[in-house]
């Protein structure tokens, strides 16, 4: 079912926050320290989907948005000209623009698999990638085989504890195992993919960073299971830290304008939470 | 916990099942006929996890192990060589020494994200691999957006039931749902990856096929969390039809030889469980 329903209570309580400057001193992990100093420097807490049909696009978008987010999310395996210079190029443009990069890789598969993913094929994520993300779905391994590639050249890891599309297994008692796994690993997991982390029961560090995707002005879905929700709410209402937008902004006529119009609303959401 | 150890019971019962030519006639999809029929004909259920460093070794080995296995199990993601030509070097192979190709990419993100990822990147999975799999923690959007691509295709799709790792959360309610999703789509979704569907509570097509990997002839596990099994107790006690095996063969001194071993162990203990 579509959990964000029920967020739509008449009185809806606002989650009390700490600023991204004080959360910045409660974590273990580079990447997270780095994206919540970011985040109150830059002032923004746009994340971007760019989920375009190629690296050249991306590169280009890249290139126009990165004064508004604070990261820019990559799908690289849906780019068929992806190339050997990809990484770097988006290493500058993240310099450049003062944003850092999470390829939203959803590792999933057992520790000794996973090592080979990040590290190694075409892609070689872990080279050019400050964040990335896995499921809890095979256990605990996953973030095992994970660490031995990403700690050493300090990354950051987000566990995936809820998912925005309609009826996610990532739920309930998943979500509390994906706190607790978390707990485990603070020098290496940075925070989660949630959509509502205010709900939760299970106790976790406020160093960790909540990042909530299906965020679009205007709610509604697709027609693959995706639920919108409003940056507002999913700030104020449901205690996520970073908005992630997608079709909102790659595919507005205005993508620049797209992205400062998101970047408000989810900084305003932000500073009215405080 | 280790659900293996659960099978260690003094007098386990021997699971009863059809004949795999009988089981051909009871899906509605290709992949899954395909497979039935060549296992059948070959006379082997072996399948090799081929998790090799490079595509180079890759295509050498599936040239050598052809042979005794009705299905090559790849991972492009791990081939930092992985280029243009692999998909139909890879095909070739698979017709001369009659067997499937399987990319285990486990997908597991929200179904307009799959699309994109199955047909396009660098590795067009869709054009090469004739099965492929997915994890069903986005909920059922998934199914239907690998469908979009694969079922014009006549490709199947697995869904991962339950895992061989250490602490999965694929067991119980989350195995159920599986089925349950599975049942919504058998033009597409050709079977399992599973440990013990013998044990299932939920019913389930016979059509559909039951692929187990963590196969070792030694039992075990490595040191991130894969726990191993023998393919008598994975085909005779828990219920399976396709032993997956990779360490025990890609890393053997004599992969053809260790091949050829497996494939006589697992094919014993179905013909035996007839």
């Amino acid at each position: 079912g579509n959990e964000m329903g029920a967020a739509a209570a008449p009185t809806p309580a606002v989650f009390k926050r700490d600023s991204y400057e004080h959360r910045a001193t409660l974590t273990e992990n580079k990447c997270a320290k780095d994206l919540w100093n970011l985040m109150a420097r830059k002032k923004t807490n746009l994340c971007v989907a760019a989920d375009v049909g190629t690296a050249k696009e991306l590169i280009v978008l890249a290139d126009k948005i990165g004064p508004e987010i604070c990261i820019l999310k990559t799908h690289c395996d849906l780019y068929p000209d992806f190339d050997d210079a990809f990484g770097a190029t988006l290493l500058e443009l993240a310099a450049k623009h003062d944003f850092m990069i999470f390829e939203d890789r959803k590792f999933a598969d057992i520790g000794n698999t996973v090592v080979g993913q990040y590290s190694s094929g075409v892609h070689k994520i872990a080279d050019w990638s400050h964040i990335t993300n896995a499921h809890i779905v095979p256990g605990a391994g996953i973030i095992d085989g994970l660490k031995q590639v990403g700690l050493p050249k300090g990354r950051g890891l987000l566990l995936l504890a809820e998912m925005s599309s309609a009826g996610t297994m990532a739920k309930g008692q998943y979500t509390e195992d994906a706190i607790a796994m978390a707990a485990k690993h603070p020098d290496f997991v940075m925070g989660f993919i949630s959509t509502r982390p205010s709900a939760w029961k299970g106790a976790w560090s406020r160093g960790l960073v909540q990042m909530t995707p299906g965020v679009q002005l205007g709610g509604g879905g697709d027609g693959l299971g995706q639920q919108y929700n409003t940056p507002d709410r999913v700030i104020k209402e449901c205690g996520s830290d970073v908005i992630i937008v997608g079709r909102g902004i790659y595919k507005a006529a205005d993508p620049v304008a797209s992205a400062a119009e998101y970047r408000k609303a989810g900084w305003d959401a932000y500073v009215s939470a405080l």
